[in-house]
């Protein structure tokens, strides 16, 4: 059980919790329907340094845009990306980051973005990790995840990254299907296209999945309070104070990156994804920190 | 297999429908994880007539603030509803009937309203039917689920009607849970109310789910088009468009009222849900339509 868990506080912890809600006519029990887990993905699951996954993801669709629309190459924010200057993207701001996102995400169907990312999964590889970004998920948090649904947990991700680029890999790589995902997402619209009715995704947001929104999406896609959630930045903490405030048992995890050798090291100072005030307040709302470096005896897995 | 539905054309391209989708090594085969399914919920699972149960719901919630709150007497547009007065209801539209909506549905947290519509189901009755309105439901329908469910396909509910008033009855009536419910929805708003972290109903709408919103919204919540859709008005005409035009084989069904001594009958005039183009284009458009006069044995069931 829990094989790359090492024994300790936090998997005696996630055992202990499981052991009370599964056992029939015990004071914590929770029948099979109620138990929802809900997991961050970014820094949950998988690794998001030195940018989430999302970012390469992103930055490879300019590059294979501006190699057919080569005027891409002297607009903004499009030139700054190619040219990996951070410094005017950083200018650019917020609005420089919807129109990347904008012309890489959105202007065509649901089902042509799905093969875009599944094609990009392929063959994309992590720069530092040398391995393919859909092989940079935790084993330990896969196996977790297993565990759960042996002892008929529904595993939700519920995710700031954007809900197709996750759809598109989380079945095969978490066992977590595309209605189990909830994420960042663009308005959709229904089209008739030729005979062909379909989804078009545009360019407006409809949700960014993250802080307030991860409570507020899981009211609008679950409807019912999590029993379990796992995250690792103060993006989650909504979330995770959410699940602590039902009845009966819960449990709220926190992955703390602490282990340089075998990942990163990183909390505070992480300026995409901060973990600060989860990690001050964690003994306060009943957290449980996961330190990478003790808890897991592997981190990526066998190769 | 499916006892209430009558041998016919309706009953067996059902059959033959799941036959060939679920028979491994077949030219149809379909894996489980791609088996949805999505029902709409008034007229196609419960009785809508005269009007939607929710309009029920809506009356007496006011007629219990009223009760405690006496100027609503007084005030539009809870003062027509009050007094049955439609046309005024109707002179007041759109903004009336947001502002009743808001009244009753919103300013609680999901958690509170859950519990006032349970409360509602237990005792409310349908005035010409008789039987309470959580088992004004179709037999032939419910069963349907089932045998759908037994053949490893996910059912869906994709309604006009309010989210959390059928999160608060489906998952007894049909075996259908809260997250595989997709309705009509407020925003919602976390907020620590005390000590405690909750999700509030706010008078701002979300979503109206109906018509193109409801493929849209299966895109957001099921991320995958499904094989089948059942549906009884024009306002499922765009879901089941979407459903038939995936690759493979898929079904889109329509509920035909047609049944006045058992149910109501009823299509064209019906003004809150009109059946008109969806059945003029059945043909056209592969749509199966169920005749409930001829289609079905029994209506709701055994009392």
């Amino acid at each position: 059980m829990l094989a790359s868990w090492n024994d300790g506080a936090a998997k005696s912890t996630i055992l202990d919790f499981v052991a009370r809600v599964t056992r029939e006519g015990g004071r914590d029990y929770v029948p099979p329907a109620e138990r929802i887990a809900t997991f961050d993905n970014d820094g949950t699951l998988w690794c998001e340094q030195p940018v989430q996954v999302q970012a390469f993801f992103l930055t490879d669709r300019v590059k294979q845009l501006a190699a057919k629309d080569q005027t891409l190459k002297e607009r903004q924010p499009f030139k700054a990306l190619l040219e990996g200057d951070h410094q005017t993207l950083h200018a650019l701001g917020k609005q420089g980051v919807m129109e990347l996102f904008a012309a890489t995400h959105t202007g065509m169907t649901e089902e042509e973005f799905d093969r875009i990312a599944r094609a990009w999964f392929t063959e994309a590889k992590h720069p530092k990790l040398g391995r393919l970004f859909n092989e940079c998920t935790y084993a330990p948090q896969v196996e977790l995840l297993d565990y759960l649904r042996e002892h008929e947990f529904k595993t939700f991700i519920v995710s700031g990254g954007g809900i197709d680029l996750i759809r598109a890999f989380a079945e095969e790589a978490y066992g977590i299907p595309p209605e189990h995902v909830i994420g960042s997402s663009a308005k959709l619209k229904f089209e008739v296209a030729g005979e062909r009715p379909v989804l078009m995704k545009l360019g407006e947001l409809n949700s960014f999945d993250d802080r307030e929104a991860k409570p507020q999406n899981i009211g609008l896609h679950i409807g019912r309070r999590p029993i379990l959630a796992f995250g690792n930045s103060d993006g989650d903490l909504a979330m995770l104070r959410y699940t602590k405030a039902g009845p009966g048992a819960r449990l709220a995890l926190l992955v703390h990156h602490d282990d340089a050798d075998r990942e990163f090291a990183y909390d505070r100072e992480f300026k995409l994804s901060p973990l600060v005030e989860a990690l001050d307040k964690a003994a306060e709302y009943g957290i449980t920190v996961v330190s990478m470096k003790r808890d897991w005896n592997t981190v990526f897995g066998k190769p």
